[in-house]
């Protein structure tokens, strides 16, 4: 009999025995491995989290209770718990459910995430605001795992929250992995505190004494904690306690996969005031044997068989290599040839491929964590010393070292080349995970060299222009995905600084494109010219400097432009041109094609291409529109 | 006979005695506080290092090793020592030297600073690069404030750094204060480590044993060092060490006044490999009594007697209140009217005002520390519950917080307020400080409103307006400085959004102004009304949502336009009504007034103004360009 089956909102949860809780957890793997086996996503957090997701709405009453899942990919078991399990099959689909946390899609949602370690700044804001509303009984929950712990913005947090008093329950969720294996001291420190055992010992008398007799009576318990006060430090955790440094109470660590002492614990904690850190170890991928042991790659592993785990490939037809596998290729190859080479990633060497570098040249590899503030002016740090730092950020992340950017690499003219994946559209990720802003935000910045490839030869080429450059910082964005070609990659090539080209004359208007969105224009021009519409196709390539002496002649034999960019619509290509087209006191038109000025959702590529108008059709209808008016 | 005089670079400190350093240190104390009463600066930092930067360069062999003062205010001690005694008095002023730490300027300057936390990340990265190149010797040194290793970014640093075996001395400048009183568990923390008595005893001996015969061998030092390992922690750190849980061995703390002990001390730590942090305990404002018992003050105290330290008032004159003080009284009107009003800092509250509603609402005030992206979550954590957080962060320290203004307030349409002080040039913090590229990284955002006042009186209203609106995100930019009038500020009035309004009609050329350029652009409208010339001048108000329905009539009566805005040239208004005008097919021809595609240096607002062309005459030259052509 199934459990899980009556299961519509945390309610039904509460009306469980403890002891069913167990089975619960079972069923609630099982469902997620069969939904993801069939529907890709996250799998591996998500299973990591079964047994807490279940423990936390057994004991805390949400959505009054409040509960924030850092960056949300462990947050399935969650979803399906609060009202989401019917729609569950269409988790990350255009329309569907997003794969992360989302506050309008369900009240159980306390704080849309997406992008690591926001969590503890959003519930001590909440805590906060309980205070000042004089609510004294609502439970303040984040979960954050120790990867994420890591971002220089949960120590923000966590230094403001520990000098409250405020009603926070930080809940580390600590499996030593985060996309990547995790990175830093502080991963290693972890591991020092779980594997001590002093510590274990002395821990099991506390969790003992908390989960025991007293549990129904919290006096003796709270006058206990205050007595032994800062007793615990030297008692239970000794050593060093970072988090006891920043003001918290530190428990754990503890099983994160007995539900049964997780419901205990969590029971306890609620009764003890200010702000509080439970350390859980957990496994990623827990439950599924192979997802367990390969945890990087079933992060996100695609379709799976759901009893053995085993992958399923959905070709065997040879495909293009995706833009990162090329970025990858082409670092290693430079840095082969040049020993001042190096590669720099904050959490993302699988993403963006750099671990193939990593393999060859792991001295010169760095994946600084979850950390992009950091790793950008790491970066300059080494430019300074003349080495030849790729920092690869995708492009949304770099929101995050904007000011490094600006402050450490542009005004210094510090030779940083970043390399921005995931720029543009990126599907199923979503809101979060677009990377739409980059163009405008780069552009405004003095001294950038700005690119955007048409395909991967052009990738290519660029990384090695952007290495022989090597006297400003120099910016090229490319999409998640692949290229176009089968083809073996050419030698690569030193590509004018400044310069595009005009791919395809034609007549009346002229597409001005900046990135491979150029080639959906392309065969957009090839269903136009059956209807005898001819326009011209300029790939840009470079958004700064801006080619003004092929915008001039353009503008000449071309009364309509047409702006096509993987990115927002006010502050990049469109902006540009038509600043010039302004100042330079022409009279053509230009219209553009591009990210509209709202936020775009989840769905396949195909489906969002659709949606805003990138794919041929949506390109040649445009094009048809301006000149046919 | 003035030790000072004789130093031209450090290798003349290296020449003095040991005993003769203290000399030095109150003659280089003296000169910085007759150069910077004179002259006004950053006093109260650099007061606070004098000892630390006689020791440093006495120690180190700069420019070779490498030296990196974080934020960059207590750097003029090392700007004296470095060869640029003689040019200090132009020290901030326009042509002159900068205010802080800058490569272009010296090769003793290692990184330029401004920003805070970024030393950690820069050294790193020189430590890493020269171990990449086998340079084993070379010394990387950062000096870092308390308040500075709050921010999230110097923790990922540190995360990275206690992992790797790099050459790196950390020196933690532990004076409890930032430009504000220190806030945040951390600080706690190091008053807590510094008040320890076991601490000090344990520690007393380990520096005896390190200042001792062992000095000159360091082979008995090292091999003590490794022995006694971990060891370390339970003897000389009992209880918690946030710093060694990060991997970093730890030193102190020890008095940061005592120049002859912190030689011995720095000496011995050079034979010490990987990374290292030395605790030092100092003063702000040290030497200098006004300045040591009003520390937030003196930071940037102006003019004042050399003597006695009395501030010099500059005149008798009533002033126009300051922006930030119209900000300041307006924002606790709200909150008195409302108590769901609250005020959120990163560490400016004196330097916004924000000082002002703590004295009235001390529970609604919340100084979050150096901590621009948990700033910006935490307030939207507060928005979620109904809050009304005006967040008040410079605009140049905006591009800190800016993936949580789009990720976590934009996406999620939270009514965050952000009011972004010294928008626009700032003077003489310079390059670093001016805030110039906030209306582009802005307008690309989704859901913002993004306006800025024409005035004080009108900020008062904008802010009231977002008080109103509260439905989406609202950016108020205003600059540094003082506003135009001194009668009582009027009652606060609700603004239309989006709309913008004529102040003056006129022919043939409307010049379109946000902010306060718009009374340089009336100034000027005087100007050249003699010569017959009559621009229109349109306040916009608000950037975004632009208001076409004005442009609309503005383009049909105008055949030139000239956009004027106190930000980059790219990307903001220049480009939104390049944008309007190609999208609507008019034929105006635009021109702008704006920061152009370089960084500003430092000086005087009136000269940078007349730089860039902002100041009346200016903008009538520009005028008379356009029109006459």
């Amino acid at each position: 009999m199934s459990i899980l089956q009556a299961i519509n909102t945390p309610s039904d949860i509460k009306k469980l025995n403890l002891n069913e809780l167990p089975q619960l957890c079972d069923e609630l793997r099982n469902f997620i491995i069969t939904e993801t086996a069939e529907n890709p996503g996250h799998l591996g957090s998500s299973l990591g989290t079964v047994e807490l997701t279940v423990a936390l709405h057994y004991v805390f009453d949400t959505p009054h209770d409040k509960l924030v899942w850092d960056v949300g990919h462990q947050a399935y078991g969650h979803k399906i718990l609060t009202g989401r399990k019917e729609c569950f099959a269409n988790n990350r689909k255009y329309k569907g459910i997003s794969g992360f946390p989302k506050m309008s899609e369900s009240e159980y949602d306390s704080f849309g995430t997406g992008h690591s370690s926001t969590s503890v700044s959003a519930v001590l804001g909440m805590a906060i605001a309980a205070k000042l509303s004089g609510n004294f009984s609502r439970q303040h929950v984040a979960v954050i795992g120790d990867g994420a712990m890591g971002g220089g913005m949960a120590f923000e947090a966590m230094n403001q929250a520990g000098e409250t008093n405020a009603n926070l329950l930080i809940i580390l969720n600590d499996n030593k992995i985060a996309i990547d294996k995790n990175v830093g001291a502080m991963s290693k420190y972890l591991l020092h505190i779980t594997a001590s055992p002093g510590y274990n010992r002395t821990k099991n008398r506390l969790w003992n004494f908390l989960s025991g007799k007293n549990r129904n009576n919290p006096r003796p318990l709270l006058r206990f904690l205050s007595k032994i006060g800062n007793g615990i430090k030297g008692l239970i955790l000794r050593g060093s306690n970072m988090f006891q440094s920043l003001g918290f109470r530190y428990f754990g660590p503890l099983d994160g996969h007995d539900v049964m002492h997780l419901v205990k614990i969590l029971q306890d904690l609620k009764k003890i005031e200010g702000p509080k850190l439970l350390h859980i170890i957990t496994i990623k991928g827990k439950g599924l044997k192979m997802a367990e042991e390969n945890q990087i790659v079933y992060h996100a592993p695609g379709k799976f068989d759901p009893d053995t785990g085993e992958q399923i490939e959905n070709s065997d037809v040879p495909l293009p290599p995706r833009y990162q596998d090329v970025f990858g290729l082409t670092v290693t190859e430079l840095a082969a040839l040049d020993p001042k080479v190096v590669g720099i990633t904050p959490a993302m060497a699988t993403g963006c491929s750099l671990t193939v570098m990593e393999q060859q040249f792991p001295e010169r590899m760095f994946d600084v964590g979850i950390a992009e503030q950091h790793a950008v002016t790491f970066a300059a740090g080494l430019a300074v010393d003349g080495y030849i730092p790729f920092c690869n950020i995708y492009s949304s992340f770099m929101q995050r070292g904007y000011d490094q950017l600006i402050h450490d690499v542009a005004l210094q003219e510090l030779p940083v080349i970043f390399c921005l994946d995931r720029a543009g559209l990126v599907g199923e990720d979503g809101a979060t995970h677009h990377g739409a802003f980059d163009l405008a935000f780069l552009r405004t910045v003095p001294n950038m060299i700005i690119a955007s490839p048409l395909n991967e030869t052009e990738l290519r080429h660029l990384l090695f222009t952007a290495y022989r450059h090597r006297t400003s910082p120099f910016a090229i964005r490319y999409p998640k995905g692949r290229g176009a070609s089968t083809l073996p990659l050419p030698p690569m090539r030193e590509l004018p600084i400044g310069k595009g080209e005009i791919v395809k004359e034609g007549n009346k208007l002229a597409i001005l494109s900046i990135g491979p969105l150029g080639n959906q224009a392309s065969k957009a021009i090839e269903m136009l010219q059956q209807e005898g519409i001819t326009p011209a196709l300029v790939n840009m390539r470079f958004l700064k400097p801006l080619d003004e002496t092929l915008l001039h002649k353009i503008v000449e034999h071309y009364p309509f432009l047409l702006t096509l960019e993987d990115g927002a619509c006010y502050g990049g290509l469109y902006s540009a041109v038509s600043e010039f087209i302004t100042q330079h006191n022409y009279d053509n038109k230009v219209n553009t094609i591009a990210l509209p000025d709202r936020f775009i959702e989840q769905g396949s590529l195909s489906k969002l291409y659709a949606e805003v108008g990138f794919d041929a059709a949506g390109i040649a209808e445009t094009v048809r529109q301006i000149v046919c008016m």
